[in-house]
């Protein structure tokens, strides 16, 4: 058995975990961040809620770098260079293993969704930005050599990214990037769709799918052009990896199949090098939704 | 001991390699191609010539894809599904081990040159094309799942690859880009040294870093924008894999360090993810030369 802790802006995701990654006890609790060194005393505890006998380890997936057992940093929490497992240890004498989120994602989908049975998955997921979690050969690519694949730039001299480079993939397939891509249209089409849909709770990422499902010419392009943009970037990484299995997950994969998933594969069987020979790669919906990051935190020292 | 191939267009080189990947008798015949059976059979003669007791595979690095036993199709050479691994061994009886060119040099340099003692580490062959060896965790990303990381698309709806993409990196980190960026530049500027240079032998990758070396204007543009291109989709290919080490190989790797791996390291370390944390990749000059395909062919089996 093992514990697994997703690492939220605002709550924290515990749960006890068995050997074919099914939750078999769950229990949550607010942030309320108030330093490492509690944040360290609020995983022990939170841990004791969901422990049993037999429990080798827990794991931590956190929006942020790692190395081993410390945290280089978190976006959004006040923590650079931690030692987190040292803190966490003074309270409960368990290894604590450390992952970034987007490799947690693509852990969990691998042991409990999309990518059982596979070597070699990845798992992309759109929200804030393009998260990226590669298994190659049944190993995550984690910690130090954690890929961050959302920073290949699809549009040279696009637009700036917080990395540094310009035209960065994250900024084009993101949720953030879809809904500015919305707005945009909205400005130039007035009689478009777009605003009624969004008149009530603003732009959000489903907003052009919505549209779209309806009929809006404006927002039919909106889509269109993102799924080009996700495919650019998916077939570059397609291309480097040759994974048997490219997962999408996060808050825009939930759009309809016929709008996201059918026309980035038919794009992706379109451009991907494996038309001339090699493997070639599917790309599913990730399955576990919510649940991916405390299965992929328990499962980490599997993959390590 | 080992036996490693490398089938190049011209010629056929064969190795018998030892345990530390140095190769202690070498011979070298001419391609001659006459179909899939007599090739079976050149092979194996060219094995024999080269054959002591104790040899334990014959390694055959080609410029084409592979799947384990089987030529899916070669560059150049007339061979498209052949179960060559199957024709081999009527004439000698030793397992046979394919792999292609930039993956067998990328094997290479992992055991006897710049790879020496990394896990994870990766070649980029500058040639025709851009050629792309990676090894992740001590395995070689071959056969199937071989990378075509050339294949990254760096500028949108760029130059026209026979991929069918358009703006792949290969177009313009290949040496055969590097030409083409040179012939433009000459044409724009009738005084510039690179039509003395290249009065003779005509342009070639060489070219303009000769030119550049003596202080051509043009010839430092086209270099300091070719190494630009370079790095674009070499930071790609280090913010999705993050190894240790990236190894440049290919002729146009033998250009003056200060106008290539220098520019290239520094553009790179301005744009990597790794300044925000996580494995920093060194930059390197591939060290074997034209003996990596030996050598690399021979290793495929300790890296698969």
């Amino acid at each position: 058995m093992y514990i697994g802790i997703d690492v939220g802006g605002t709550n924290l995701k515990a749960g006890l975990v068995d050997e074919t990654g099914k939750i078999v006890k769950a229990e949550r609790i607010p942030l309320n961040f108030q330093g490492p060194e509690q944040f360290a005393k609020t995983l022990a505890e939170l841990s004791r809620k969901v422990y049993q006998d037999g429990v080798q380890w827990v794991g931590v997936g956190l929006p942020g770098a790692v190395d081993g057992g410390n945290v280089l940093f978190i976006t959004n929490i006040a923590m650079e260079n931690v030692p987190l497992e040292q803190m966490f240890r003074r309270h409960l004498d368990l290894p604590l293993l450390l992952g970034n989120d987007a490799d947690c994602a693509a852990v969990g989908e691998f042991f409990g969704g999309a990518g059982r049975g596979t070597h070699d998955f990845a798992v992309i997921t759109l929200g804030t930005g393009v998260g990226a979690g590669i298994i190659v050969d049944g190993k995550l690519r984690g910690g130090m050599s954690s890929s961050e694949a959302g920073h290949i730039v699809i549009r040279r001299d696009g637009e700036p990214c917080n990395c540094g480079r310009k035209g960065c993939w994250e900024r084009y397939a993101s949720a953030t990037g879809l809904i500015q891509q919305t707005k945009r249209a909205m400005e130039r089409h007035p009689e478009s769709l777009l605003h009624q849909v969004s008149a009530v709770g603003g732009v959000e990422g489903r907003t052009a799918f919505q549209a779209a499902e309806a009929g809006d010419e404006t927002a039919i392009a909106v889509c269109r052009q993102y799924v080009d943009y996700l495919a650019s970037g998916m077939v570059n990484l397609i291309n480097v990896l040759r994974p048997e299995i490219v997962a999408i997950g996060g808050g825009v994969s939930a759009a309809p199949e016929h709008l996201l998933l059918e026309p980035l594969r038919e794009a992706v069987a379109k451009e991907a090098f494996s038309r001339h020979g090699g493997r070639v790669t599917r790309i599913l919906p990730a399955e576990l939704g919510n649940d991916a990051g405390i299965i992929g935190a328990a499962m980490l020292g599997r993959v390590m």
